[in-house]
């Protein structure tokens, strides 16, 4: 028996239990709108089963019977969760409750797809051994995660720029080198189901998590549901048309956010600044830092597009707060000001009482999203979305 | 009784009915996932209260007993819903189904709050009249809209650029002199409502509705909800800094999509262009029609303005559909292939494969919105949302 084969109401009451932690069947009714029986009538197999479990009931006992509480049982099932770059993999293995038991890194060789397969295939065997023994929870799935156009449903990467990759069925073929259940998510909207089980996400009903990097993403948790559009596609901030540079975008257009935000631009425009074409973007933060003004200019123009960019969010959804992480973060004192100023400037009326929390993420975490995606897929195998209770 | 009092079952079971129409008990538990138990359970109240019906069974039994279908009883209960314009009211009441009995238009002489009060109250009585004899479906409440910053669940018009209105308690004010329960939304959510309720959006999970006009709009409809914004702001596509134009907008940035593609944007630099300073919308668009090369460029820009704002909102959120309406839709003909043609240049891969939609919807339908959002309060009195069975 998987949790796929239980009714709806048991995976509200999973969920329940996993993003508030231990509860009475009392405080699952409160929370879930299920009544009292049929808390018991769909926690009853979940207990037989061993997803959950009852804690002890407290040593002292009060006037008539105390509640038990209830919660996950943690070392039922295991998840792996490998983010891809261009460079390297990234993977960790969770427990049920999505805790850490163990991280690792391999360097990629090449982009090939088979070596890049082999790889994974090598860093989940590693993770699986360096996690330790198990009773019964052995690892259930892998969640893979890569930028770019990902087909989630399909197991497919349709496109990663960063990989050079089109059309590669990455999931079947992972599974088949690893002998596991395996599924595909684009990294940002896997961060951004990380974000929402157990980070900045917790307890909002709506938040967007901004990644600036290589490339300019975005994750939209509307009414608790994580948006994956219509047609696939959304949350490319990076594309949104704010103008301020004739820079051609990866995309083909000019006035991209991606193509002055960006590290790549950043660096591209930073080089031209200092007229130094061997520049870095470690080089170039340092001449910011020591005030050459072409140099901070450039960033200043950045923290201006992302400003205009995080505005149009606002504007167009209104989320609780923006989260901002990425690799970008390493530099955003540089534009952190400017960003905020624009924001204020164009976010219209209330839409600016948004929050802006910058919150560095290591890859650890985007893999961790990776885990969380896999966990989620157990209970709700068809629905890529999660819904907070 | 009101259907506020009923489980939530009740109100799935409602708006399923609502929205398909007479069904079988077995269908409305299949739509809803309810139980055949639940279904009947729920449903016996709302029959005995009368807000729905059995219809007959059909006169030629066959073998085993036939199925009864169950409906909306449309003459349970009636809704007004009033638009309120800088020059005019819009007023139509429907019956529960949301087919509308009358329709009336009242010019106001002023914009003086208790002048639109006064004139409210009037319209409502006139429409209330002119609806005809009832049953035990008298008026049940009062929608009323209006553009601006709404503030739907406060009943307060916080600010109404149009009106030049800050801070009006619109629902407390028409309730007293009406005597009728009256509740208040954004004029563009309220057709938001109307489209997804009946409209074009029927059916979809997701859509946009754009509307053109003195100012540009925008409903959102994500996973069958509308987003309201966590601080209340939310489709502001008109403050979308898409450049293009360095005429200040009216919230002071420029940039915005409403300082290019706004009625009165495109009728300002018209006037430049045609070095006419009383021209008028209406001759700008006859001008552009001769082949006046500067004002056929003013609607190109605008056409290009309102292309990187759809784009936006495709990249960002990625619906099905945009339905683009409003007064601007008039003279669409001489924009939309430029829309069309940024549209699909700024839309990140399927992004683009969004359907837009050109739908000329008049104020009655507008008006149809506000009576929509008072009998969506009838059975989720606390959630400005709707969740589309
Ligand atoms: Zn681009
Ligand atoms: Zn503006």
């Amino acid at each position: 028996m998987t949790l796929a084969d239980q009714p709806p109401a048991a995976a509200q009451v999973f969920r329940t239990l996993l993003t508030h932690g231990p509860l009475t069947r009392a405080e699952v009714g409160r929370r879930t709108g299920l009544s009292p029986g049929a808390v018991t009538k769909v926690a009853t197999p979940l207990l037989t089963e061993g997803w959950i479990t009852e804690l002890g009931r407290p040593v002292v006992e009060r006037a008539g019977r105390p509640p038990t509480l209830i919660a996950v049982r943690a070392e039922r099932a295991r998840f792996v969760g490998v983010k891809v770059t261009g460079d390297q993999l990234i993977g960790v293995v969770v427990d049920l409750a999505a805790q850490p038991l163990a991280t690792g890194r391999a360097a990629l060789g090449s982009r090939d797809v088979s070596t890049v397969v082999a790889a994974i295939a090598r860093l989940v065997s590693r993770l699986r051994a360096d996690a330790g023994a198990v009773g019964d929870g052995d690892v259930h799935s892998i969640g893979v995660t890569v930028s770019g156009d990902v087909d989630g449903h399909g197991g497919t990467v349709q496109y990663s720029p960063f990989l050079d990759w089109r059309r590669v069925p990455l999931a079947r073929l992972v599974e088949d080198a690893t002998g596991t259940p395996t599924v595909l998510e684009n990294d940002v909207r896997a961060l951004t189901v990380a974000e929402l089980w157990f980070g900045a996400g917790v307890g909002l009903s709506s938040f967007a998590l901004v990644t600036v990097g290589a490339g300019i993403g975005c994750g939209l948790v509307l009414d608790g549901l994580v948006v994956s559009g219509a047609h696939g596609v959304s949350g490319e901030i990076g594309h949104l048309p704010v103008g301020g540079s004739d820079r051609v975008c990866t995309c083909g257009n000019t006035g991209c956010v991606e193509a002055v935000a960006s590290t790549h631009a950043i660096t591209d425009r930073a080089r031209r600044a200092a007229a130094d074409p061997a520049l870095t973007m470690k080089e170039a933060v340092r001449l910011a830092h020591t005030g050459h003004p072409a140099v901070r200019a450039v960033f200043s123009q950045a923290g201006h597009a992302m400003g205009l960019a995080l505005a149009s969010v606002a504007n167009l959804v209104g989320p609780e707060r923006i989260i901002i992480s990425g690799e970008g973060v390493a530099s955003y004192d540089l534009y952190e000001e400017q960003i905020r100023r624009t924001f204020r400037a164009q976010a219209f009326g209330a839409a600016g009482d948004c929050d802006l929390l910058v919150r560095p993420l290591p890859f650890e975490q985007w893999a961790r999203g990776g885990a969380a995606v896999a966990a989620q897929r157990v209970f709700a195998p068809t629905v890529p979305q999660l819904h907070h209770p």
